[in-house]
């Protein structure tokens, strides 16, 4: 794989497993109708990330692209968890927001 | 493909599209507390269905074994689904029983 | 899932099958060599078809984004399998032109 | 996650990793026909750790099953790149290895 994605790969596998993390988490607590939406996109993201990493892995002529929609889903997540008091909802924002800020300098 | 697997296939892309409907109206029901096991299992189905689709259509030396596991996935799903009167729920169970054994016939 | 999206979904699940087909038929031919981007193509395609077709039926906030990608990838990979006489290539390409036209169809 | 599966995690994203590069740099060979049973368990390896990385850090029912499917996968990719010499091919071997005996361990 090209080297310039190597910090973006990082971030991709690290927000994989908060995203999941948060959605296991996220179907245990009390009150799931007030989390449906950080569910709905808790999945959107992780499933995003691991296609991003076989992509990135696999030197993908589109990389780029799918890197750009890694970013924008990482975002959607990211305000999704925001809204939550959680602590697996804080660390799967935080790393959502990383993950997309490294997706786009790996891009630019 | 092997055209053995013919039947399998369609019975897979089937179940993976109810177990991702039901996924999707689990998320609006008014009790999702409730749905939170079937929320988890339509994944874990929808996942393996398209993983299994995949591998049936690449005529992948581990086809059986895959199916196998579809098969063990698609029968814990839909016992989570019979649960439930949701228009949604009773379809994807249906189309889970279905698959399961159209997954085995293959193998067999 | 949005009925919108019902023939994108029939042209994404046929695309997956003629490029997974196409690859392994191409792993098997005696050149190899000149397969080589048919073969890597192939891959790509059939792997964001596979995203496409859980995007589009669990309803994904991002089905849109994920269809124009699709979209782009099908049209490289015809562009790849044009280029070769076997029937596995001609069918895989004639299938990835649709798709890409239902994709846009789907998302205009 | 439960933290049992932390190294099989790890070694299963090293060995997604080392798989997609030893898939990208096999197409490229001068060789590709000697290459080409590499290539199709390159990709066989490279999804079904994409799916067992998914599957463990959403804490999947079905994690134990999954691991043993990549055990099986990891072993035959490695077999099929330990006939060559290529730097990336024994690379790719030795991670399969390493994977596999770590999934085994872990479900033990």
């Amino acid at each position: 794989m090209n080297t310039k994605y190597a910090d973006a790969l990082k971030m991709i596998l690290e927000c994989l497993k908060e995203c999941n993390t948060c959605f296991d988490a996220c179907l245990k607590e009390d009150d799931v109708k007030m989390m449906a939406e950080c569910i709905r996109l808790d999945r959107e993201c992780a499933d995003v990330c691991a296609f991003a990493a076989q992509a990135v892995t696999r030197n993908s002529p589109f990389t780029n692209k799918v890197l750009e929609l890694c970013a924008e889903v990482c975002d959607r997540c990211a305000q999704a968890c925001e809204k939550h008091e959680h602590d697996h909802c804080k660390r799967c924002a935080a790393s959502c927001r990383q993950c997309a800020e490294t997706c786009r300098q790996a891009v630019a």
